[in-house]
């Protein structure tokens, strides 16, 4: 039974104190929160106590965090919860600033504890089941990934002025997911972004709609698409092509259910939003951490998955920025 | 918090306890279960005690009962738990003779307790926005529906010996599924079953693959085709037509990857079973039971359902046996 | 260059034309046709003459006759062209009467001339790639069969009168279906038929909506079910289960778009009727009947796949009449 | 009735010829082609004469001519026909130089004949209606477009060397599907491309694998993919973005077959080549022309979008070889 404790009472931290909760293996046993309301309320549903930074990491039997907190304490818990010598597991991104990562990782790399970043996507069943497909050899040797990713609805301007934009708050997890997919690094990165959603986008200094290719050493090619607004739902697609063939994940409807009238044959649009579609991906990364821990493994994805997706994004930005290719 | 003891702690047993574990409204306190090893391992998994029949109904906190034990126990234990005031939800079936579920009804009647019947399959997501469409009007009114359930593998033969035969162990909600869609009750039935997947089948006395047709008084139409084992997976279909259009409910997949390779495009078998199909539908028929009690309201689907569906069980047997429509 | 003369310058008649004209081995020379104005018009399209009966017949020229005129010139025209020694694919019935029909063959035997009957639902690609499969053993052996079969829109009463009921004139090709991919004869059919769709089908002696079971010597059970109306479109749809698996012919549609909106997710309705989904079915079974008449083969289907699908049709009007399971 | 010539006798031109054959309003008189034998095969199948391009060009009741030779011979012929007062419809590319292309279109316009470019995938069923459905507004504004082009197999390496390299041999197609979805100009195109599936296609100085970005003036974004070889067929997919919805266009099948084993649901993998997709595309690409000929309409797609998808290929080699975008 690992112990853990969790910073972080808001509507993701809600996802991972649950899954915690009903977790074999996991007891979550303190709730840590600035509003401590939201804290003292997700501790009851759950049974945890609320705590102060301070009391939780210096809690022995508490082994584990998960860092679920706004963005801008992410690398300050990471620094206190590995000198505590605590095992973590952050929400991504883990900075905003590549120069703030790389102290933290130094930070995470002298204390010895393992850290996981939320990449979450990779625990999705399909696109896992992607992943072990070309592992398996299926498509034989990958030549290019096209990934689509498309978020229901603009947030509000309020969070996008403090987000890092779009290719360090959504376009990140495609990076990763490129990483991931991709076999090798890429070597080249040419992206082109547009505000065609709200106008207002652009008035904090962010765009709304991007596209990009990275390339890598050996020449595989990725596409990746990114929209603030699907109107039909949360549209997150991957397909990769090899030589011997062409996998694909596709969205997730809540049900199989399909009406054919006059006007057509209609089936359930995807999931709504991240929520719905990865609800399961939030469960299993939980679990593969825990797992990770127990076998005294590296649990993946990890801190330097998570400096080289951010590297991605401020690329992408300076291209976007210089209409030129990057390279990495 | 409505407070539950669960009689039964197999396989649909450990379902429905961790379903209460995690349900924020219910607390389940207590698991009576012949075999004491298997009660106190399912009881330590939820924070519940090991208790008897006697002690579990007499205990005043406990205002509700599961009955997840073997099928010839259900009905003494759902009458102990109406003489005792407690509300009761049943798997399926009450029992396999109709006069023995009669007289259950009628202790229960009088006990004036609700009594839901697990019919699952009402509470899929899937089939329960089919049949909200129907209500809404999408396809107009039902003309024929036809239901199409296949398990991935033949059970034992041991265990049908006591099953009560595939009408009333497998049909059975089947036959649920057509009155809840029909929309008014099959007036007359024809079945024809065959012994097509194991010769062992037939030798104790029951049949493996069965297509039956039911028929309403104004003429709605009604198909079942039945097998135990279908090598791909779990099968189940359901597809409604009507005046103006036709709805349908297809199988789940656990991922919506796809393949496509030289030999052709591969996609997801459906889920392998009802474990994996009806994860969903399990949770919501005991959250939907909790909610009928909590507002004082007859839990669906009740004790008649249970009833109604066995009487079309015991008349496919006869239709098959005699090779003749029966009136109902 | 084999040469031809048609009989009918309707509907089907100008595809039958259509297709003889394009053919490389094929030549139409002649079109007959009580209408004169249209077997003009017909023949002016596909550079063939008007002609009498008498005078295609006895044209030494023409060595095989298409039948595409009213059903109740059909067996006439069998016999003359029979007699006339030419080689003969007429359309679906033979005729309504089964005496006919036998009186029919006995003729065509005597004369020792090919005689095709159009199923031409055996030529459709996807039905002809489904039993491919079955004959390969996908499946393993066959257990059941499931046939849907949903025309989009009521014929007129009038046509109805003279069509020889639901079971003669619609699921005649069911029938047939059933017979070519049970891989041996029903040997019992029951049938159960509604009036839903126009209360003037039940004021002509009709039904418009039926249900039928078949079960053969072995076991293997098969279901049909038909509407006179579906209003998505022409609902052509056959599933075959075996043990080793399922393999199913669904709908063809016109286009492959689909459309996501806030609404949800569109895609095509079928074909409307059977010009669009069986166009390629009527080129192939044209050049079957070439392809086996240049070999010496005798075409299939044939004159007793005529006579044996009228024979359950006439089974299933009577297994609905009286209420009861028909021997066959 | 309008009278064709046709120039070239091979696998495209018998495509062409046949239609042209079929076609209610149309004559094919004359096959033109250096190789004679092919040329007299082919007018004995249509019922043609064979002529030489002198002959054909001179004879006053030939108005159309179809130009389906090598693509060196096209300019040529163009502007042969062109100051024969002939209607052209012209295979795709015009030419691989931008500077002939147009010269060509300077001698078209001048003798004020109608010319009509071969991109027949405008003429698509899928392709047409999802350009429909952008049309009727049903995505809105278009804000991404996605093309994905790949073909079955590499073809031989001699033809590479002669085929202007994979942007103007084969994106030259995505570029005017671009064009035609776009709803604008581009004004930014990025390429980067790799060779991939065979060193040979190196050798020769070509790529066999690419993507592209194109951006318009009001930021609307487009991404296409190639690749030269596809195991499982070819892959023609488009989709759109807008802001009221997605509306994609996916591969055909052979078949609807479906097959469901123990080794998971095998469905039909998209038709082989362009022969099979596209057949309809052939046959409506001529039909426009005849029907826009017969109102005095500009047929399309014309000259210029001949010309305009040239343009974006040279910009993609360009873009290509120097590792920047190309402002257009």
């Amino acid at each position: 039974m690992l112990r853990f404790c969790q910073f972080g009472a808001g509507r993701i931290g809600a996802i991972h104190a649950a899954n915690l909760h009903a977790h074999q293996d996991a007891a979550l046993a303190a709730i840590i929160d600035v509003d401590e309301v939201a804290a003292a309320a997700l501790a009851g549903r759950v049974g945890a106590r609320v705590a102060s930074t301070q009391e939780a990491l210096a809690d022995p039997e508490i082994e584990a965090v998960v860092i679920a907190s706004s963005t801008d304490t992410h690398a300050d818990l990471i620094e206190a919860s590995a000198r505590a010598g605590k095992a973590i597991f952050c929400e991504k991104p883990l900075d905003l600033d590549i120069g703030r990562v790389e102290a933290c990782l130094d930070v995470v790399r002298e204390a010895g504890v393992p850290l996981a970043v939320g990449f979450n996507r990779r625990f999705d069943p399909s696109f896992a089941a992607l992943r072990a497909r070309i592992d398996r050899g299926d498509v034989g040797r990958v030549e290019t990934v096209c990934i689509t990713s498309r978020d229901p609805a603009l947030p509000p301007l309020e969070y996008l002025k403090s987000s890092g934009g779009l290719f360090r708050d959504m376009m990140i997890h495609d990076f990763d997911m490129a990483r991931w997919l991709l076999g090798e690094e890429p070597v080249q990165l040419f992206a082109a972004g547009s505000c065609l959603v709200d106008p207002g986008v652009a008035e904090v200094g962010d765009i709304d709609t991007a596209v990009v290719i990275l390339k890598t050493a050996s020449g595989v090619l990725c596409q990746i698409s990114n929209s603030r607004r699907a109107v039909y739902g949360y549209d997150q697609r991957v397909e990769v092509f090899g030589d011997k063939g062409m996998v694909r994940a596709g969205n997730r409807t809540p049900t199989s259910v399909e009406t054919a009238t006059a006007d057509g044959t209609v089936h359930d649009n995807p999931h709504y939003f991240f929520l719905e579609r990865y609800a399961e991906a939030y469960r299993a990364e939980l679990d593969a951490f825990i797992i990770a821990l127990s076998k005294g493994a590296a649990p993946e994805p990890g801190g330097y998955d998570g400096l080289a997706a951010l590297r991605l994004a401020d690329a992408a930005w300076q291209s976007h920025r210089e209409g030129r290719p990057v390279d990495l």
